[in-house]
């Protein structure tokens, strides 16, 4: 019920009544008491007048998974929210759920990880009270080998719930980062369980450096927050929901074409590496090409010194920017 | 110490003195003598002799991690075994232990199953007593698109296993069922954890029917054991041995070129479906074709009826022969 005071409240701007409340979903005065004393632990700030009612006075920046769920507008991704003050790492939890059956869409949020994960088990740095750790677990019919588009689709989500909630200029960078002014503020982790032909369940994860003032100097260089680059605190369970929703919308239409031939045109956009020079950094082999951009499928086209056009896959190579990080 | 024991009995092949066996493993007359005890208890015939020592008379159908390990001979497959009476599926186990950062080779065997799974989330029936049901979990560095074709080294082991212990003609039915005289002893599964380019882990398990002496009726038509077929109960560790040691021998043939075409001659052998028709089922078409082998990769190479060559995935169609089951 939590859920729904907050989202009754929210909507309405100003007052509601505690019998309005009360009546809605068939409880007694004192539960709604109850409902709001527990939010104000948490931190809202909420005004109660005699003969008006209560009034939601400011969202502070809560996570938890009453916050989440009512400001989540979707039809089937993020509405089971499974939130956890403190968990190992959101992509671990969201596999362990995937295999014990959870639904599709389910929403795996915490406001610190104990044990990050970045790509290639790498570790991604995850203090508490700043940033966006979120992954989402879909369970599709489509086969295996399609399911690392799914970063790609995550990747234009974020991006543009940054650009959407911020008016930052957040950029790709192919094929799992988000930037904003050539700096790291999000990055992307796709896991999946599978047989050859059938996947068990598919699992995209994001970390967001949203509100932190700084980072240790060893990521400094290269990371940086949305707080950092636009001065101004944000409320993450905002953000969290305007990604989600994003993503919903994003995969339904990846889900029309099995691939990315519907969203390639938005992704590039904001790919970062466009027309730029790009390293590419392949086994035993290191050389400079021009980035066009994704194909359908979600490689990166380059053309090479001597003009031919190569579709460069994830797996196979790294990409670096020529100057600089990106 | 139990492992060793029974080791050192079952190669001398006649007697051990207690005192050898003190000085061997540095233990007392007590502590070689309870480990006798605990053997024979668990349904071993041991001689015990006074001045002679102790003899291996009959081993039993025992399934057992002493067993096991006592009689896998090989260098990283299946040196360590995890061995349960009775477990979920050994699969499921497996994906337990390789995100607990079990080492790579690690085999899980189980005496029953109760939730024992096959492809697409099938049940797989797993009575006690009369099969393997043995998983190994592997930690590769190659791709993830690769990880399908572990299904076919799998298949081509413990065919090879089967003829090697029992002399029965198994063949291969593409990619991941063992038959014997066209009715299956042995299904595959290989499922894996993994990033876009990255493997978590990898799991290939493989359910063998070896002394059943009956099959419950829905499955009766096309299930068959090696004792029903061959007329000999066989020591199930002895074959699930037999079975790890050809499989790291193959999969170290398949890393030498992280495909399989060193062990496509061997596979294509023993495969039922070579030089048969077949019949193709495309998600929303059907045809007939006549299968010559599989390729590099583990496809299916099929001729269809107007002469054109087809290269078929084992994700994208199902494969029936036109006669029977196989």
């Amino acid at each position: 019920m939590k859920t729904e005071i907050l989202k009754v409240l929210r909507e309405s701007g100003g007052y509601v009544s505690g019998q309005q409340l009360c009546d809605s979903f068939g409880v007694s005065r004192t539960a709604v008491w109850k409902v709001i004393d527990q939010l104000k632990k948490e931190g809202y700030e909420i005004e109660a007048v005699r003969n008006k009612g209560y009034r939601l006075i400011e969202s502070p920046d809560v996570m938890g998974q009453a916050e989440l769920e009512s400001l989540i507008d979707t039809r089937w991704a993020g509405k089971t929210v499974v939130y956890a003050k403190e968990t190992d790492s959101t992509n671990i939890q969201a596999k362990a759920l995937g295999e014990k059956g959870a639904v599709h869409g389910t929403l795996v949020v915490a406001d610190r990880q104990t044990a990050g994960k970045g790509r290639r088990g790498r570790r991604w740095t995850s203090p508490p009270g700043t940033s966006i750790y979120m992954t989402i677990l879909l369970k599709p019919q489509f086969l295996p080998s399609k399911a690392p588009m799914l970063t790609l689709v995550m990747a234009l989500s974020v991006a543009e719930g940054i650009m959407g909630e911020t008016g930052l200029p957040a950029q790709i960078k192919w094929p799992n980062d988000i930037v904003v002014n050539g700096k790291k503020v999000c990055g992307i982790l796709t896991e999946m369980s599978a047989e050859i032909d059938y996947i068990n369940y598919v699992v995209t994860g994001a970390g967001v450096n949203v509100n932190a003032d700084s980072f240790p100097e060893d990521i400094a260089r290269t990371a940086t927050s949305l707080y950092i680059e636009g001065g101004v605190k944000l409320r993450r369970a905002q953000l969290a929901a305007s990604i989600v929703e994003r993503y919903e919308k994003n995969y339904e239409m990846f889900m029309e074409t099995e691939d990315l031939s519907r969203l390639k045109d938005p992704y590039n956009r904001l790919l970062v590496n466009c027309r730029k020079e790009v390293r590419i950094l392949e086994p035993g082999n290191e050389y400079e090409a021009v980035a066009s951009g994704i194909n359908d499928t979600g490689e990166l086209v380059v053309m090479t010194a001597d003009g031919k056009e190569k579709a460069i896959y994830a797996g196979e190579v790294s990409v670096r920017g020529v100057y600089g990080y990106v």
